[in-house]
C-alpha cells in the first residue's frame, strides 16, 4: 500500500492507494468515525450498484450511524438540484456539525460531495473513496465545486479531505474511456514536472491497457506531483494554476460537446494539444514534441473529433467565461520546455492560430 | 464616524458606523474597488428602491465596473434558487476571480450575498454595506448562509468581509418591527458582556425610539463584542457560541411561525426570555430578572403571542434539527448571571417547563 502526506497551511491528511485501503476505516480512522455522529456516504450510483457493499463491509464495525445517498452518475450529478437535495437529506437525516460525509464515486461525486461537506452547517468533515484514475487529480487538493449552466466548476469551495483512500482493485471494472480519462491527467502530470517520465508514458504502448501494480506506482508519482504542488499553493494563487495545463481549451471542448459527452480527460488531452501548439508557436516547445504527442494519443485511441465537429467561436465562447480570465484576458498554462509550465496571456488570433493547425495535424 | 478593527486569523477589516460612511469607497476603499474587474451590487429590492441611487453615487468613480443585481426582500431571498440566480447572474455579467461583490441590505441579503461570494468560483471579495440595525449583528463574523426547507442557516461558509460600512442615516425609514428586530441583538450582546449596560438598556423608555446619535454609540459597542468573541473564536469552537444567547429557542419561534412572519429579533426576544427561564430553573439567575425582562419586552411591544399559539412538541421539533445540537443533545446558552454566559445541555422535561412558564409569565 503506497501513501504520501499532503501539508496544507491548516490541514495534514494521509492519501493511501493500494488494493486493500478500506481496512484503514477499522484501523487507521477508526477513532475519527467513531467521534462522529452519523456518517453519509455520497455515492454515485453506478459505482454504488457495484461496490457499495465492499464499502459498507468496511465500515460495518460503526454500521449504525452509516446511510447512503445515492446521485447520478458522473459530471450529472454536479448541479444546484442534487446538492440542494444532498442537503436535505442530511437535515432530513438528523446530520449535525459532528457528522461525516464520505464520498464514493469518481471525480464529480467527489467534487459535490466535497462541497455538500463544506457548506452543510458551514462545514463538516470528508473523506474520499474515489473509485476511477482519474480522480487521482481531483481527489487531491481540497477543491470542490459544482456546475452551473454557463460552465464547469463556477461555484464551490476550498474544503480539505481528512483522508483520501484509493482502493485500486475497484478500476477493473472501468470503461476504457474512462481509463483513458484517467491517464490523460497522469500524462498531464507528468508534462509539467518531469521530462524523462514523460517520454517514458509517451514510449509505453499499453498505456492504456495498464496492470494494477503500474498503476498503483503510476498514481502514486502522479498525486505527488500534485501534492507538492498544492501543499504551496493552497488557494492557487501562482504555482497552482500550472495543474490547469490543457484545462482553458479542455474545458471549452467539455462545454462545447456538452458535459458528460466526452470524458474529462479526453477533453483534457485535446487541451494538451492545444497547449503545445501555442507553445510552439511562441518557439518554446519542438514542433516534434506537439507531433508526437498527437501520434501517440491517436495511437491510444483519443479523440479529436470535437475540433472537427464545431468552429472556432463555440470554443471561443466557452474560454471566454473560464475561470482562468483575469480582467477579460485569455490565459493559458504553456511549456517552455516539458517540466517548465508557465502562464502565458493569448490573443483570439493566436488562439485561431493554433486551433487551424489542430485541425490540419489531428486530420 | 466609529470605526473599529476585526482580526481573524487570517484577515483583519474595519467596521465603520455613522452617517456619511459611503464616503469611504472613494477614499479608503478606492484601492481595493479600482484593482476589480467587475462589481456587483446585491440589493434587497426594497432597500434599492429607496437607496439604490446613495450607493451608485458614492461608486460613481468606477461606474462602467458596477452592474446591480436585486433579490427578493428579507429571508425570503435566502433560497436555494435565489442563490443559484445570483450565481448564473455573475457569470452572464462575465465575473472573474478578479471581481468583488457589495451587499446591500439587512442581514439576509448580506448572509445570501455573503455565501455567494464565498463561492463564487470558491471565493471572491465581498463589502458589506448594512441596512438595518439588527445587521449590525450578522454583518460582523464572517458567517454567511442559505436557508433549506428543513431550517434555517443549514447551508453556508465562513468568509469574512473586506470592509462594513453602516450608513446611520438609512435606518430612518426602517419599519418600528425592524428597528425591534435589530435592538432585541443590541440587547443580547448586553446581556452576555455587561451587567450595568444591560440594566441600562432595559430602563431605557424609548428603547426602540432611538435617536441617530444614541444608536450610533450603542451599535458601535454591540459590534464591539461581537467582534470581539468573533477574534477569539472565528469557527465557532467556544466562546461564540455565546453569541447564540436566545437563539435556540429564537430558531424555534421562526421555523414554527415560518420565516418572515416575525422579525428574527422579536423571535430572539422570545428565545432570550426562555434562556432566562431555563438559567432560573437551574438557579444560575433571578426571578426578578426574568420578570423585568419580560416586563420591559412587553412594554416596547415584543410579542410572545407565538407561544400561546402553538404547542410545544412544534417548538421541540424545530430544537432538534438546531445546528447547536451536538450528539442528539439539547445545547442552551444560559446566563450564571447577566455577563456570564455558559452553555448546557436540557432535558426536553426541563424545556417543557421553561416553555408552561413562559406561557404563564407572559399572559
Amino acid at each position: 500500500m503506497g501513501k504520501l502526506t499532503v501539508q496544507t497551511k491548516d490541514h495534514e491528511y494521509d492519501i493511501h492507494i493500494g488494493s486493500s485501503t478500506y481496512v484503514l476505516f477499522a484501523t487507521e480512522y477508526k477513532q475519527i468515525l467513531e467521534n462522529t455522529d452519523r456518517i453519509a456516504i455520497i455515492a454515485d450510483e453506478k459505482v454504488a450498484d457495484l461496490y457499495l457493499e465492499k464499502l459498507q463491509d468496511a465500515l460495518s464495525f460503526i454500521e449504525d450511524k452509516v446511510v447512503c445517498k445515492t446521485i447520478p452518475t458522473g459530471e450529472a450529478s454536479k448541479t444546484v438540484e442534487t446538492y440542494a437535495e444532498c442537503q436535505s437529506f442530511l437535515l432530513q437525516q438528523g446530520f449535525t456539525r459532528e457528522s461525516l460525509i464520505i464520498a464514493f464515486g469518481g471525480g464529480a461525486c467527489g467534487d459535490l460531495a466535497g462541497f455538500v461537506a463544506a457548506t452543510f452547517m458551514r462545514g463538516i468533515p470528508y473523506i474520499q473513496c474515489p473509485t476511477t484514475i482519474l480522480a487521482h487529480d481531483s481527489a487531491v487538493g481540497g477543491k470542490t465545486a459544482i456546475n452551473m449552466p454557463e460552465g464547469k466548476n463556477m461555484v464551490g469551495a476550498f474544503h480539505q479531505p481528512e483522508a483520501v483512500l484509493f482502493q485500486t482493485g475497484l478500476f477493473s471494472s472501468l470503461p476504457e474511456r474512462e481509463i483513458r480519462s484517467g491517464l490523460a491527467e497522469l500524462l498531464k502530470h507528468a508534462f509539467i514536472s518531469n521530462e524523462e517520465w514523460t517520454y517514458q508514458l509517451l514510449a509505453n504502448e499499453s498505456f492504456t491497457n495498464p496492470s494494477e501494480e503500474w498503476l498503483s506506482e503510476e498514481l502514486l508519482k502522479g498525486t505527488q506531483v500534485k501534492a507538492d504542488i498544492v501543499e504551496k499553493d493552497e488557494f492557487e494563487q501562482s504555482t497552482r494554476k500550472f495543474l490547469n495545463f490543457g484545462h482553458t481549451f479542455g474545458h471549452a471542448v467539455e462545454g462545447v460537446c456538452g458535459y458528460g459527452q466526452l470524458s474529462h480527460g479526453e477533453a483534457i488531452m485535446i487541451g494538451m494539444a492545444f497547449s503545445l501548439l501555442l507553445s510552439e508557436e511562441l518557439g518554446h516547445t519542438e514542433k516534434s514534441l506537439t507531433d508526437q504527442f498527437i501520434r501517440f494519443a491517436q495511437t491510444q485511441k483519443y479523440s479529436f473529433q470535437p475540433v472537427h465537429e464545431h468552429p472556432f467561436d463555440a470554443f471561443m465562447g466557452y474560454m471566454q467565461k473560464d475561470k482562468k480570465m483575469s480582467h477579460g484576458q485569455l490565459n493559458f498554462v504553456l511549456l517552455n520546455g516539458i517540466g517548465n509550465p508557465f502562464v502565458n496571456t493569448m490573443t483570439k488570433e493566436q488562439c485561431l492560430q493554433a486551433f487551424e493547425q489542430l485541425k490540419i495535424r489531428t486530420e
